[in-house]
């Protein structure tokens, strides 16, 4: 049987004028702003407007770690918000928006696959509804007044050695990571050493996705720290007056851009922070606004449940005051089979026994979001090769861990391959959970960090240098130690080495690094190296993408 | 009496929906791609739907060489275009976008002002559609692929010092003007000086606005020299096989932007190239899709008249293949005073006198669009300080050089107070024009330079050294002798003297360097510093830009 790509899928898709999908939400065309006729904006007046509404129920999809063989989350995400509307549940999906730089070097991704899928697909990966842009904008509009700051005399006494602040471009541009600028003369500036990151690796992406409201959002902004003096003295963007203008600047970045599923069904699809330097969920600001439009709101965490639950639950429900009201767990046959060992080559050969071993990664991720007091399901993504065999060791799994394996054929079949689990997830919602995340505030910032290191990664120890350590309890001084710890290690593991796949045990978590969002709101703990630039491949995808005849888009997908 | 300032009209218009605005055009609603409720792109369907339509009549506004007085170029744009529609004619306006970065330096400008304005004022000074940051896309992702390429091994040979396509930003930023890039190792390439410039200074931007279609787009990017080998032979966008993602990038951005006057009248806001290094007109997709839908489309040129109305004639209309069917020139009796050398302070007072030397200035502009073989009539922007003798030593000067002088009240008054210059602009454009470019094709490049120099700038001389003069022959010999000439030198007077108003003789033009647009498809000759990345001031307007509690923006205007 021949399947057809995901883009085919997408371009064959019935969508509706976004004008209705708004309308299925109860939204009125005059707080709609659209973008073309596909896409649009929920106005800030309807956001305030339905703020009296009770909240549905909050259902995080998250994933075992990745492997190479794919786990399908966001596919499952959609699949599960398709599968809540078909049976009588008014369900919004809320997933990140994708990067463009990244598409010009491998082919860009759908949002979502199959006959699961978050339309429309082109625009998703290219300028969508210019949030990125305005991110980008914002960032580097703080950047020239720093530096224009020091050139025209540094009344607030930055040390040009220690700007922290770097440029952004929505670009992989590993050209642009370390430069030296303001050279050529006395017009141009103070030399000194800059670079840039890719725009989803801004604070101001973080913060955007973090932020309550637009008042939340210049508060925030006007909080980051952007340089220190000689005496180590933090400056902020506050000092520099640019957080009004950089508000201006993302005020429409901060509504919910609406579109829908293959189904007709509502997505929001808004933000799109790194999972690693930051806490990689889609932006508060849509995942409230859902909230107060349905009954179930399904929404994913980047990576694995190691880091992407662990910081949706610790950072984002924390600071969006969220709760979590069940938790699906995606996995699948193929993964398990990579987790027991096998090689990509041979997933297409049934071997129960490597499930059954690759299983014990699925096994500790059950328990650790166990932990947090939310029940918890497990979303079989299937896939083709699977065998009945292999399906049943994993369901047998599951069930001894006292959870349940659901079967789902959405990436096939739609919503209606992925009934059962929707069925389940309601049952589960409605019953509520007792959510608590993993510490509290109070902790100190270090023992977040073993918190952490050996709640969820299982490991023995953190090692961390004294100038580390030394950082932190400044940084506690200054009253920062009530913010919680973004996590920067490895996705392909429990443990910082990418190669150690299953649950892995005896393992210690090295914290090279250690750097203060203080705008977002959280200390990040690098574990590794953290690539925030990633440069193009040898032959990169933009070499084959065009406009053909028919003016559709070939080679982005 | 009090006047309302521009932001605040701005805010109190009653606009229409953009879907109304776009029905006057015949553009039915799936034709139109609404950003927002007031503004939206057409869609390319539409377009070559409408390509069998007769065109209407071209109508430019230019000025004379401008003064701190101002003109209102855009504003006598925008009242003619309303005054026509007010007569009864079927017109549209076409002018330019407003670039970024500017807005966080000095304050933001309104598109037109007074009564006659374009809005939505705030969204067109900031993110608007999107379609500068699509060019800052694209012209970075040919920058990433540059560097790329000689990273993986630099199969094409490029001479890292010799690499001429820089990085672009729509910022005010000079610390990116000059730097070294690649710098930390091996990872991050091989080091080499480049650079910044804001963004309406790419070439990207300039080919945008003289393409015909994509098709056109495509091949222009391709075309590009991007940097030269150590042979000196010329690598082109083409070869990096960017040209096709660049395109994808592009296609939206591409489209005009539909937006309305304070009166309801569409305009096509569309591209925004520098008017020095590039041609300074809006898109030729605008001008040409106004002509097929309109009986009189009202567009305008940069900055005076020897700069942007023969850029208009020998670039814009060469290339596409249109002709002015009548030409505005716009003066004040202020700017002839300060012609006629009285300083800004001294603008109050009556001094005929000074009005009528200054005159000179306007004379010798109305001799110079006249040689291009079209109909002009002056349009004197009425100040509520002009005194009736001074208006009329104005028009008496007019007169003797066989044009008229109109006074228009449209700042105060909207169309109602520009109904004779739209009649006389209708009486003048029905007549038709025997329109022919300053010179023909076949010319060499140096020759097309003292022609300009000459003829329109009324110099002695061209002075350029041997080195340019080799360049012009190189480019001649390798094909592109066929160029015209884009001039860049100061807006401030016929001479590359700014401080030299009125109708200066006797000057030299110094031609201090030489540059191949070779996508957009022009030689830029550059008379003295052109700026391509500007500065913040000391206090940048970001520093009191802010949102006020009512959600409007404050300190932009």
């Amino acid at each position: 049987m021949a399947y057809k790509s995901d883009i085919e899928i997408a371009r064959e898709a019935k969508k509706k004028p976004i004008l209705e999908i708004g309308a299925k939400l109860g939204i009125a065309a005059e707080d709609l702003l659209p973008y073309g006729h596909d896409k649009a904006k929920v106005s800030q007046s309807f956001i305030d407007s339905v703020q009296g509404n009770k909240n549905g129920k909050l259902i995080l999809v998250t994933a075992i770690n990745p492997t190479p063989a794919g786990e399908g989350k966001t596919t499952t995400t959609v699949g599960l918000g398709d599968g809540l509307n078909r049976i009588g549940k008014k369900a919004v999906i809320c997933i990140r928006e994708a990067s463009l730089g990244p598409n010009f070097g491998m082919k860009g991704g759908a949002a979502g696959g199959g006959m699961a899928q978050v339309v429309p697909m082109e625009e998703m990966n290219l300028h969508f509804t210019g949030d990125f842009h305005a991110i980008t904008s914002a960032h580097n509009l703080l950047a020239a007044m720093i530096d224009n700051h020091i050139y025209w005399g540094n009344a607030l006494e930055i040390d040009t050695r220690r700007v922290v602040w770097r440029r952004v471009v929505d670009m992989n541009d590993r050209a642009l990571r370390q430069i030296n600028c303001s050279l050529g003369g006395v017009a141009n500036g103070f030399p000194r050493e800059a670079g840039f990151d890719i725009t989803v690796a801004s604070e101001v992406m973080a913060i955007l996705c973090l932020a309550k409201n637009l008042q939340d959002l210049e508060k925030r902004l006007g909080d980051m720290i952007v340089a220190y003096r000689r005496d180590k003295t933090p400056v902020y963007c506050r000092d520099l007056k640019a957080d009004g203008a950089m508000t201006v600047l993302l005020k429409d970045a901060m509504q919910p851009n609406l579109v829908q599923t293959l189904e007709n069904n509502p997505a929001f699809v808004h933000g799109g922070p790194f999972a690693n330097i930051a806490h990689g969920c889609n932006s508060v600001t849509a995942t409230t606004t859902a909230l107060k439009l349905a009954d179930y709101v399904v929404t994913e965490a980047g990576f694995g449940a190691d880091l992407g639950a662990e910081k949706f639950m610790n950072i984002k429900c924390r600071k969006a005051g969220l709760a979590p009201d069940a938790v699906v767990l995606v996995a699948t046959v193929r993964a398990m089979k990579m987790n027991g060992g096998i090689a990509k080559a041979d997933l297409g050969t049934e071997n129960v026994a490597a499930v059954k071993k690759g299983c014990a990664n699925l096994g500790r991720h059950i328990g650790n979001l166990k932990s947090f007091g939310v029940p918890v399901v497990v979303a079989i993504n299937h896939f083709v090769s699977d065998t009945e065999a292999e399906i049943a060791a994993v369901q047998e799994f599951v069930k001894a861990q006292g959870s349940e394996a659901i079967l789902c054929k959405h990436w096939a079949k739609g919503g209606e391959g992925i009934e059962a689990l929707a069925q389940k997830v309601v049952q589960l919602a409605d019953k509520g959970s007792q959510f608590t995340p993993l510490y509290p505030d109070e902790m100190g910032l270090f023992d977040k960090i073993e918190t952490i290191a050996k709640r969820i990664y299982h490991a023995d120890e953190v090692l961390a240098d004294k100038s580390v350590r030394d950082q932190l309890k400044a940084w506690e001084a200054q009253g920062y130690g009530n913010l919680p710890i973004c996590m920067a290690k490895t996705q392909y593991s429990f443990s910082t080495d990418p190669n150690l796949r299953g649950a892995p045990t005896g393992h210690s978590v090295p914290v090279r690094e250690v750097r203060l969002s203080a705008g977002a709101g959280f200390v990040v703990a690098i574990c590794g190296e953290i690539m925030t630039m990633p440069g193009l491949p040898k032959v990169p995808s933009a070499e084959t993408i065009r406009l053909n005849e028919a003016g559709q888009i070939e080679g982005l997908f």
